[in-house]
């Protein structure tokens, strides 16, 4: 073995390094950038990228909506309250409002719904995924669906609400289509809407504390609501200056 | 100076712990996690968290679906395509496939959805945001639109496609409901779709490929996709084994 004291001035100095890597790893300050480490910009926080455009091609035709919005629809059937988790959900008027759902002739709910006339739609958070799969898997024919939520009731008698939903809306149904296919369209009035107060921001329903579960057809998947991206009734504007297209005369609907 | 060759052991150990943190940190392994190190999993992706349950409160009735899929709905009108943003839009039924759209009766392409009963539905992406907004802000009547776009045609003569979205679908109008408000509740059948190969996985649309548009109204913002975040008709048989509940006995619709 060589003599230590010969190695000692190197020996200081990686002993040096060493404590100082060692302190900077146990303070807890920036580690090196790696691959390993996401950077927190909105691009990366999105993890969804568009690649150069490819050819149009043809598939079969199918519901092919991008994101669907997760809700879990309520009613009454045989006088006790029943959910179900419905992606086929969308806006059919603004004022009054009104909701569209596609339901499935055979399900539960279905009975419940064209019995009663209302329903509800409640808007579930990401905390509350596995339950929301879980009242799509399986009938109200088979389990006793009531007793997984915490049930609450507001101006409608047949409407059972989620307390736990982030937003749960009250409908009276207005029309219900049968056009000849797997689902009914169900048109309803939206008459009442409640909404956990932690949810709101100034008033107004903040998308980023709903936290929301999206839905992917085909692909079977859900997915997390990523970072804001623009403004609404604006961002166009400033399109079409940029572009040197006529600008918009008012701002609004 | 004390003899080096006393602490010969604890040197030599300090050395050999200090070189394995340097080699951790220099070969990109995993550094300690601190809270300066963002953790790639869904959560901090998202930039969405649904804060502690407060009380439901009551506010007033409208159509608070979140989020809603921003589109770019495509029309025929006098002989010329014409293009609308419209969040307003929601699956009908599964098979046949149906979509329907709450489209404002004033708005300049309602005429022609009324005139030829045909329709097309557009899934614009982010890159796309500022143009969707723009034709959300003016109408047909003031900007020639169909300048705006790349415009090509598949099954239907008059439901205009557009060339930059993600995917495209062509619509027969089943049903025109008019319940008095705002807007008709139109409900399409889809009878054909387009789709940018480049978006899909497997052949299916691959939604983080699509790089969608979300609405979210009333905050009137535009946000972006986040993490993958579930398996549908599969994350719910996991709740229930968790939560000693009856089963699922099939997996699927």
């Amino acid at each position: 073995m060589r003599n230590l004291s010969e190695n000692t001035l190197p020996l200081l100095l990686a002993i040096a390094i060493c404590l100082l890597l060692l302190a900077r790893n146990l303070s807890g300050g920036s580690p090196v950038p790696t691959a390993q480490t996401p950077q927190p910009d909105a691009k990366t926080q999105a993890a969804s990228e568009r690649p150069p455009r490819g050819k149009m091609v043809g598939i079969p035709p199918q519901t092919h909506l991008y994101p669907m919005p997760m809700s879990i629809v309520g009613a009454h059937v045989n006088g006790r309250p029943n959910f179900l988790a419905i992606a086929y959900v969308g806006a059919g008027c603004y004022d009054p409002p009104m909701l569209v759902i596609g339901i499935n002739k055979k399900h539960y709910t279905t009975e419940g719904i064209l019995a009663n006339k209302t329903f509800s739609v409640n808007i579930p958070s990401q905390d509350m995924l596995g339950i929301t799969d879980y009242v799509g898997m399986v009938s109200g024919r088979d389990v006793d669906k009531p007793k997984l939520f915490e049930v609450f009731y507001g101006k409608l008698e047949t409407a059972p609400l989620i307390r736990d939903a982030a937003l749960a809306m009250e409908c009276e149904v207005l029309e219900v289509l049968d056009l000849g296919g797997t689902n009914y369209t169900v048109v309803g009035k939206v008459v009442a809407t409640w909404v956990d107060e932690n949810v709101l921001t100034r008033g107004v329903p903040d998308l980023s504390k709903i936290d929301p579960i999206l839905f992917s057809m085909f692909e079977n998947r859900y997915w997390r609501l990523g970072a804001p991206a623009g403004k609404a009734w604006h961002d166009g504007a400033d399109y079409a200056r940029r572009q040197g297209l006529p600008e918009p005369k008012a701002q609004g609907h």
